[in-house]
């Protein structure tokens, strides 16, 4: 079966919609996902960024929340700005979601943060946000975030980051395939068409 | 009927593909066009840049030339790396394709300095080069060259440009449909049909 990597970031707007869209559209395809939460921090301080550059970049960053506007509004997905400044902190949340891996429950886990973050005007930082998250997957929340806090997980997601970069991701979100690397909601089309002929 | 403003720069790599295919997909949608030349350099300047952004950020340049590779692979159209570094000094051209504006030629000699640029391996900033394009136009390139450096056409090029800022353009290729701001060749399509249904 093809396969494709979804490299993603929680506080990362455009990979909002293509978590939203993308277990529906790599299912018609036929597409074997694999979720890849990883940090965009490490990857934007290296190019001496200590912000998004859609903080940065005022213009850039003005236009972006119109061109997601458009992007949510032609899905069908909700949007409304979080409560508190963007991008929120989504360390908690990607150490999470690699947890669920083993049990599965990571794309419904990381569908249900993009959600209280750009629809529910949730604090995804906050432990509240996410257990309440946990407990209607009906997840062990003390126990997932028990495994959440363990170095060995702290250096996962250091590792996972350190692979996105180390494989030329820039940005959130990437699709992958072989080494083969797509950047931006806007190219999963194209990712997929490739993991099909590929 | 519906009209939208195409806003390029000669050394911006998407703006390419855009100028070969916004000709057709624009008279296929029964959009009006006009095409806005500008320089992204004092745009870039005022974010700290003095180089493209594809230089600086070596990954982001990487992924930018493969992405570029598979477009125009899918839209058919050529594309060989300049034999000068990019991007390439697109000030001359920009001038003369104000100048076209009168006689109608902007459009198909922005075509032929793209293709110059990424398909034919021409130094665009060569008066040589740009004699060549216009003689093949039929245009008197002595008058259009003369007229393209009076400190009038100077000033309407930093004009043109200065109006892109403030229109909140950022990024090239961008297509402007009212206040409707595009970002990107792979928004032509969206801004097309923003245009129709405004």
């Amino acid at each position: 079966m093809a396969e494709m990597d979804f490299w993603y970031e929680f506080g990362s707007t455009y990979s909002y919609p293509a978590a939203m869209r993308i277990e529906r559209l790599a299912g018609d395809a036929g597409v074997a996902l694999r979720w890849r939460p990883f940090l965009l921090g490490p990857i934007f301080k290296a190019y001496g960024w200590n912000d998004s550059p859609f903080n940065i970049f005022a213009a850039k960053g003005r236009y972006m929340w119109r061109d997601l506007e458009r992007i949510c509004a032609a899905e069908g997905v909700a949007l409304a700005l979080p409560p508190v400044r963007c991008p929120q902190n989504g360390l908690k949340a990607a150490r999470l979601a690699l947890i669920g891996e083993r049990d599965g429950w990571t794309p419904a886990f990381s569908r249900a943060v993009f959600a209280a973050n750009y629809a529910e005007q949730k604090d995804i930082s906050d432990d509240a946000t996410l257990r309440t998250i946990l407990a209607a997957l009906g997840v062990d929340t003390d126990a997932a975030f028990a495994a959440a806090n363990t170095p060995e997980t702290k250096e996962a997601l250091k590792l996972q980051t350190e692979e996105a970069a180390s494989r030329g991701v820039f940005g959130a979100p990437s699709f992958i395939v072989g080494d083969e690397l797509f950047w931006g909601n806007d190219r999963l089309e194209a990712a997929l068409s490739w993991a099909l002929s590929a």
